[in-house]
């Protein structure tokens, strides 16, 4: 799985996309990410709060939202910023603290990633909360309210 | 990885639940589950056909949507029929012809996270449609359709 992480090409900075329809599938594209990031942490809160006992699965479910948020800038590139999106304008007016924020959620969830790993369940708890208040701290400055 | 998968207890036949609490957790595990497949198989569906170009990605969205679909019947125990699940009676009903449904969906995603991790395009198409298909062929079966 290394390997598929460094194939990854880190990109510095705001990409900048061709055209219209560049952005809007990078729109669609992001929004199936932060879909399957949901999921997977949706999935991740019922087994840390004892909900569930699907045996083996938190492990997976932490991995892969440390995958999936190791680059989150990725997914806003320049001008994927009209139509069918919630993502407000000051990611691209803030973009350093956007980075900020970004970083915080892919730190959280590579930490969760390793206490999930380990098995140990105050670590596996203590980092669950954090990879929460990463997505929440994000939404909130970043993110429009859903309806 | 491997670990993680070994992990997982199988479960020979469709469990039982001790109560409607449990049940209701299950139906959201299930539904998390779900939306997470959902996010990975967007995120692929737009690589796939060329729409996005996420260096490495394809390969981490393929080989979760194998490790999340490899146990599909475990999210479905007796009992968690009620309420907000848009699961029908048959897969209860018919649990053989479920069971097989999700065998299918296990297998097609296996042989596309293989894909995925050859790079060989021709092989990623043809994996990528059989996914596509056993998702369809379960959904239409055994889930309701949205409104």
């Amino acid at each position: 799985m290394l390997k598929v992480i460094l194939m990854s090409v880190a990109l510095v900075g705001v990409s900048t996309l061709a055209n219209a329809d560049q952005a809007e599938n990078y729109i669609k594209y992001r929004q199936a990410v932060m879909k399957a990031i949901g999921g997977h942490m949706g999935a991740s809160t019922l087994i840390v709060r004892g909900k569930v006992n699907p045996d083996g699965d938190l492990a997976m479910h932490a991995e892969a939202l440390a995958k999936l948020s190791r680059q989150i800038t990725r997914l806003f590139p320049e001008g994927s910023d009209f139509g069918e999106t919630k993502a407000k304008e000051s990611v691209w007016q803030d973009w350093a603290k956007f980075e900020k924020a970004a970083d915080a959620a892919r730190d959280a969830t590579a930490v969760f990633a390793e206490a999930a790993a380990s098995g140990d369940e105050a670590r596996i708890s203590a980092a669950h909360k954090e990879v929460g208040k990463s997505c929440k701290g994000c939404h909130e400055d970043f993110r429009q309210k859903d309806d």
